[in-house]
């Protein structure tokens, strides 16, 4: 067993002991307490309460402090195995382990008994508490939650905590989460004034305020710029289609009740796409074509909608609304190889400009061998293409880790794995080879000898879409873009009137050298001017007064540093290379 | 009565007493022919018929023949009043002339009889077939329609003409029939491979191809830079919304059965948008505004989706996806006039751009003063809006001529009119003061006094919807666009292979200048070439051969036209300042 597959088990045996520890103590604080059931989570474990009288996050600390006496004293954790009859008699008090135990069909039932405290419990714990740290433990928060989360059901009380093997280990996650809470997108994104929501739009469906449609259309411009370099050509489709064309695609199956359908007092009968490919294929069926005219590549940023759960959706990382930048090359067999490790290039190229390439993971997404019921597409086609991938990834030096089950409906994929501001994996691009669609569609070419044959559809993904890609940067950056995407690069702040004149001549000689500058010379006073611009993560502040005026020269505030006075000229060559350097 | 009225009220008289003449032609060449109903219309007439025997347009010349027999022979057209009884037994044998007379509720019913032809007929018609131009007419096009327009009634056959005053007239008719055939946008949106259907997506939602979207693309461009001069900024929304939203605008009432709603399995309910300002209310909305933020002005091009009648949609000219290009300008009433102004300005910008500035007219379009109930929002403000349109006209020379009626559901507008390929009005740009809608959605701004105040809405449309306006330009340059907008600029074809690696010399120089060049290199034919260049409307086609080498120039053919030897860098700065003066 690998070191960290023994660590995740030991963890999960001390945060699923916790949970019960935490159970005794409050069964000790609280006496007619009824219990729910309480797992070990991520991170931690809770306990569903059934409390005889309310408790709030005051009573925290008076837990913990039950708990940490429990574990001080050693508990040993005693597994047995009871009758079911034994079993109610043990529970017969705890009317929500009654129900657990009725619905059993085992006559061996397992119980852990810790410190007097028994659960229905199959395991595993730790021996004895003196395994867990008393320290490494806190418990975090309490909220409501439905019996077996049903809203028909009781609301119970669920009491949350967090649990590590180290003192250390629990410090450095509590400042990990404290980070995630200032780097929250949504909260960043209200903030600095990125995006919104109306609740007479509807939730799940952003609305881009001018910032945040300047970074969109700045990444936009960047992913066209690249893949415009491999020979990628932008079209433009509607966002509705007759359903016939996901029929035909196998995306109406895939989406079943994900789909929106659309209707009118006049009979039309369509539905939102849920994927742009289907509405490629159909430019490129548009017309006759010859082997001379392979490879076709289309690229399109486009919204695409799903109706997901409306509880579901939040923020920027789950919508009904999804811009994609989706991208699709139409080769020959022969051609797939050299499309492939172009759009690999093309992955390189825009996460290197943003510093992301080299942290990033490969998986190769291949079949669930075991369920070929789940993909369409024949066997062959199926092998040749994850051979073509592997052999890419060979040739390229990817380290490409296999991983089965993970492959599209249609084909296998490379997939990029990069990690978010919590080191967390995240998965955006993605090259997916696809035998089938094309099929599907009686899509065909002329080949040399002018016969009729299907083409090869490649698909790639770079940033995937546009709201989870914000996402990701905004809470990577903490909203401190670099100077090339910054929606406002720079605010030029005159000391008093005085300095007016001279401030707005800084501010249009930045202008004129094509930096956004805002030139604050409204009413505020200066300190609140900056105090708001580091707020705002403005990249320069630029304050100028009698010193300034009589050099020529700015001096600049970055990211809260100060840079000392320097030429404008100066100034300007410095925020150009910056610009240039990130780019 | 004005010359133009006189004209058209004689040219229909022609046109109604040629479809006379016609029926009694044919009742001479097809005895026992039944007849529906022939009127005059736009252009000429027609004439339905149940006939013996089948026609075609074979038969067409013989018709015409005995027609100019009839008109020379100067038949008068005499009317006179019958009884039902009288008229049913003229009509005995014209079973359609009788259905028509059986629903006659008035005794005294009018025919007509010219040359032996009687018609039940109101008139009014020539007094002799002398005042028509026997040379002036033509029949154009035999067609099947049903009697009354009725699928359930017998299809007739259709017998259409065109004629007018003089011989002169008819020509210049048909020529322009002729042009506008060689420019409809769909036959050249084909040819040029600029938009696609696909029967899988549906009518009326097009798919444009990669040469297409670059068109719309630049356009875009160049209407968000002007735009963005003149301070606006772009926002991003999403095409759904719930239907409150447009309660609450107005919207849902005036478009009805337009709108699409949108539903799903798991219990959403949206509709589609049928315009972008309500969104945009939304994301003013999101903040706080103070009288320092004003004026705010967004704009965005995307789609609005309306639900045309299914057989109404065709080309680009009606589409259910509308791609518009949507602006609005938030601001105090002091600040109304100079943001009319400003966009009467860009509206300015952009079509001197395209060489279209000057050949317009301007309408004041203000509300129908009998039927306030056709508009939302206040008298007083109605009156404001007026008059600060009708300032504006009179400070910036508009000349725009009051138009009653024709306001917009929240308030009246200056509506630019332009001409299209064969001379039609079409209305494009607009600008619109809109007290009302900020009020139905609560918008508010801080007020330098700390009030609370309505800002007032300016809404502006620069190129209306893509489709309309690409439809329109395509047309206009028949296809062949101006150097800055062309797709493709120019194509280099090598006289032989010997002449292929300086062809890929001269394409690569053009690239690096930032031309769109085509290298033409492949296995054809220079003369096909050639052709195939300028059915494309390639701007620019440089065939390179031994002469060119020798002196590193090429020898541009510029539509069609031979333009000679000149030195490659002559060729790219004179190309440069082509763009640049278009521009």
């Amino acid at each position: 067993m690998s070191k960290d597959k023994k660590k995740e088990e030991k963890l999960e045996k001390i945060r699923h002991s916790l949970s019960h520890i935490m159970a005794g103590a409050i069964q000790k604080l609280y006496p007619g307490v009824k219990f729910g059931i309480g797992p070990a989570i991520e991170n931690g474990f809770y306990y569903d309460l059934d409390l005889p009288s309310d408790i709030s996050s005051d009573d925290i600390p008076k837990i913990e402090k039950e708990m940490r006496k429990i574990i001080k004293e050693g508990v040993e954790f005693k597994q047995k195995n009871v009758s079911e009859k034994e079993a109610k008699e043990i529970f017969k008090d705890q009317p929500y382990k009654m129900e657990l135990i009725e619905e059993l069909e085992d006559n061996k039932i397992s119980v852990y008994e810790s410190g007097g405290f028994v659960d229905l419990c199959k395991g595993p714990h730790v021996k004895s508490s003196k395994e867990i740290n008393p320290k490494a433990f806190m418990l975090t928060s309490i909220a409501g939650a439905y019996w077996r989360g049903d809203e028909k059901n009781k609301m119970l009380t669920r009491v949350y905590g967090v649990a590590f093997e180290s003192e250390e280990e629990l410090s450095e996650f509590l400042k990990l989460q404290e980070e995630a809470k200032k780097r929250d997108h949504r909260k960043l994104g209200e903030e600095l004034d990125l995006f919104c929501f109306s609740d007479l739009v509807g939730p799940g469906l952003p609305l881009y305020t001018p910032k945040g449609t300047f970074l969109k259309d700045e990444l936009q411009k960047k992913v066209e710029e690249i893949c415009r370099r491999y020979g990628f050509k932008k079209v433009f489709t509607p966002h509705l289609a007759k359903i016939k064309l996901y029929e035909l695609s196998g995306h109406a199956k895939k989406f079943g009740d994900e789909l929106f359908h659309v209707s009118s007092g006049k009979g039309h009968e369509f539905v939102l796409r849920p994927v742009q490919c289907p509405h490629q294929t159909q430019i490129y069926a548009s017309k006759m074509r010859s082997y001379r005219d392979l490879p076709i590549r289309y690229m399109e940023s486009d919204r695409q909608y799903r109706a997901e759960k409306p509880g579901e959706v939040g923020g920027l990382s789950r919508v009904y609304a999804i811009t994609v930048e989706d991208g699709h090359s139409f080769c020959e067999v022969s051609q797939v190889k050299d499309e492939v490790k172009g759009m690999v290039n093309i992955i390189k190229d825009f996460y290197s400009s943003l510093g992301l390439w080299g942290s990033h993971g490969v998986s190769l997404s291949v079949r669930d061998y075991d369920h070929p019921e789940n993909y369409i597409g024949e066997e062959k086609d199926w092998d040749l293409c994850e051979q073509m991938l592997q052999e890419v990834s060979d040739e390229m030096n990817l380290d490409a880790e296999k991983r089965e089950g993970e492959a599209a409906l249609y084909g296998p994929k490379l997939d990029f794995m990069f990690k978010d501001a919590l080191g967390k994996e995240i998965q955006i691009p993605t090259v997916q080879v696809d035998f089938a669609t094309p099929k599907r569609f009686d899509l065909f070419y002329i080949d040399s000898n002018g016969q009729k044959k299907p083409p090869v559809m490649v698909h790639r993904a770079v940033l995937g879409s546009y709201e989870r890609f914000l996402a990701l940067i905004i809470e990577h950056f903490a909203g401190a873009f670099p100077l090339w995407l910054a929606p406002e690069q720079m605010w030029v702040i005159p000391v008093s009137e005085n300095h007016a004149e001279y401030a707005k001549k800084v501010h249009e000689e930045l202008l004129e050298n094509n930096f956004r500058s805002i030139l604050r010379d409204d009413n505020e006073t200066v300190s609140k001017k900056i105090r708001e611009g580091e707020l705002q993560k403005i990249p320069y502040l630029l304050v100028v007064g009698d010193r300034e005026i009589k050099s020529n020269s700015v001096s600049p505030r970055y990211k809260g540093e100060d840079l000392g006075e320097m030429k404008l000229t100066d100034f300007i060559k410095k925020a150009k290379i910056e610009v240039e350097e990130e780019k």
